[in-house]
């Protein structure tokens, strides 16, 4: 997808803006390297913090891989950003000076739509949300340059506006809330959406026992639900039982499927390579929904019958508004519920992505030690 | 489908029968003709009524001429059924005798199983509905000869389990009651399911305007939404907005399609013909949900990332259970809500069904007078 890249060279530092360090793709098809960029300024509503930690996701591999077409470079990724407020605009109500704060996928929004107003800015029908990295400024929420892109957190600091800050509870060790902002709330937001916190015990299958899917089991499951884990694989039967699933369904053996039949109120799907959403809707009872959360592309083949003769449901969720993060991050602390990360520095990012790009380590998500990568002096930029 | 055709001749009528007229297809591929059927005899919790109209839906078409394969001969149809209370089983306290009552799809359920004990009988869990005809006993709560097959409404009288049993108010004029049980029911009940009983105003889109379309205008109209109709033909506009449609969009017209795009909450989607979902997906809101109320049994085509971007589902619904039969003869009662019926005699049957199923005609019901047709006895079963 080299001809669909997009080289944006990034523009001189203004009177605005400040340099910070951070670790790029300089040009598509390299290797990280680390780089200057621009950061705004802290503006009245704006919260600066000194980046701690950074998750690596694996859409960060699909964006810096331009899989997708149309990725920005210089790219800095990260949208699991976490660290400890440096300073705050004059206007800033939401935290202060020292504490803990994350931010998550996006950094904008209209913020005045029906949806941004309902909590759920990650479906801003004012034109869509702003992400964390690969974006350009768009509500006039982001200060600095109107110029200079969007960078991740793959770097020494970050500045945003206070609505997309969230505070990140003592509960939850720093370095592990990286990855609730992305894989956390992704099963999270859905979860809540289809009533999982409404008091009745449901049956909730989770196909996909990765990342996303680990997470999704350990807060089902903190939600007092059965939940049942789909898998191809039987491989992953044991993984599943450990996370906290009480039954199992291998999602390619007929009597294994057969067993679980009709049982299901809610199956949340993380799988994002090609499948067929179809073969699932016989674990559906009555009334029962499949949410899709894996972006896989190809379109599915789906018979109208069993949607109507059952009244089932198929529908899909993008990771969670930032109040609904927030409760998240709570929820998670609450219960003890921690991604488990593998912590590496700056220079160990392309090694990282060869891992979650080549191997499939079950659950496992990669956290960038900022302040120990900082330290390394033949990994920063030159003055 | 004369091969999967079952013919399954009628027992001799048992001591716990009765023997009624009824206008049957004695034989697969035969036209109508009058003939004896049994009935069962009046148990503890039946209601027999005599039969005063019935109606004629599409789907008596699609099961009397063997479309779907399996239909049973002789075969009497008719889930529209009409009439007046003429004795009731000792433990019945529903109804009356001198009641006016009606009938719709299904005659019985396992009635234990929570699907059922939820008011859903038409999803029942227990091994799923028996309906009004081209069905056989199941359950037990039809009494009569086991043997003897279950026949519809065109016919001089049946009995019924009382709960199965909907009461039929003053308000309904009781010839135009039969179509609200069928087309008024898949419609209303999806309505409600979907929310459109809460309180809050939506935008409300109806695809196909036929008779299950003009009735889910009017109901959704007297709801108190915004209602959009949406057809391939700009010459269904005029009916539309008579019928109580605000908003109208020509689904083959791309302008069309874009200035209503985004805007409805729930679309319900009436078209049995061929077509694919998706292309209706981008008149939805986020978290709008397109209903599939029509059994097109071809697969569709669905991309999830509409439903991810923008949180939208694709559901199905099956008429509707008994309770909420009872609320929509109310509503419409009240609400003033008839179909548009067109009265025909048991001799004019197999004319109406080509009507039905060659001609288009917008959103008439066609209903059989029974009193009237006994009085030809050129056309009633010899003794």
């Amino acid at each position: 997808m080299a001809d669909s890249a997009i080289q944006k060279d990034i523009p001189a530092c203004g009177d605005n803006e400040y340099k910070e360090v951070a670790w790029a793709i300089p040009k598509f098809g390299e290797k990280f390297a680390p780089i200057w960029i621009n950061r705004p300024k802290v503006g009245d509503m704006d919260v600066k913090f000194e980046m701690k930690y950074c998750g690596i996701c694996h859409s960060d591999c699909h964006l810096g891989l331009n899989h997708l077409g149309g990725s920005m470079y210089p790219m800095v990724p990260g949208h699991e950003l976490c660290g400890t407020v440096t300073e705050v605009g004059a206007k800033v109500t939401k935290v202060k000076v020292g504490d803990n704060v994350g931010v998550g996928c996006i950094i904008d929004s209209c913020l005045e739509c029906n949806t941004c107003k309902g909590g759920d800015e990650q479906y801003c029908e004012g034109g869509g949300s702003t992400h964390t990295y690969n974006s350009e400024k768009k509500y006039g929420h982001i200060g600095g340059n109107p110029e200079t892109q969007n960078f991740g957190g793959y770097s020494a600091s970050n500045v945003v506006h206070e609505h997309f800050i969230c505070k990140i509870p003592d509960s939850i060790p720093l370095e592990k809330a990286g990855p609730i902002m992305c894989a956390g709330i992704t099963l999270y937001d859905p979860l809540v959406h289809w009533g999982a916190l409404d008091g009745k015990k449901m049956n909730i299958g989770i196909v996909g026992i990765g990342g996303l899917g680990t997470m999704g089991i350990k807060m089902a499951k903190a939600m007092g639900h059965r939940v049942v884990a789909i898998s191809t694989s039987a491989n992953k039967a044991e993984l599943a039982k450990e996370k906290g699933a009480e039954g199992f369904v291998v999602s390619t053996d007929n009597a294994s499927m057969a067993a679980e039949a009709g049982k299901l109120d809610l199956i949340l799907n993380t799988i994002s390579a090609s499948h067929q959403v179809a073969h699932y809707l016989s674990l559906l009872n009555v009334n029962g929904t499949i949410v899709q959360l894996g972006l896989a592309p190809e379109p599915h083949a789906v018979s109208q019958l069993p949607l109507i003769f059952q009244r089932k449901s198929i529908a899909g969720s993008l990771i969670g508004g930032i109040k609904n993060t927030e409760a998240c991050l709570e929820f998670c602390g609450k219960h003890g519920i921690t991604p488990d990360v593998h912590m590496v520095e700056a220079k160990e990012i392309d090694w990282a992505w060869d891992q979650i790009t080549t191997i499939n380590k079950d659950g496992i998500r990669y956290v960038i030690d900022i302040k120990k990568s900082l330290e390394n002096k033949d990994f920063v930029p030159k003055e």
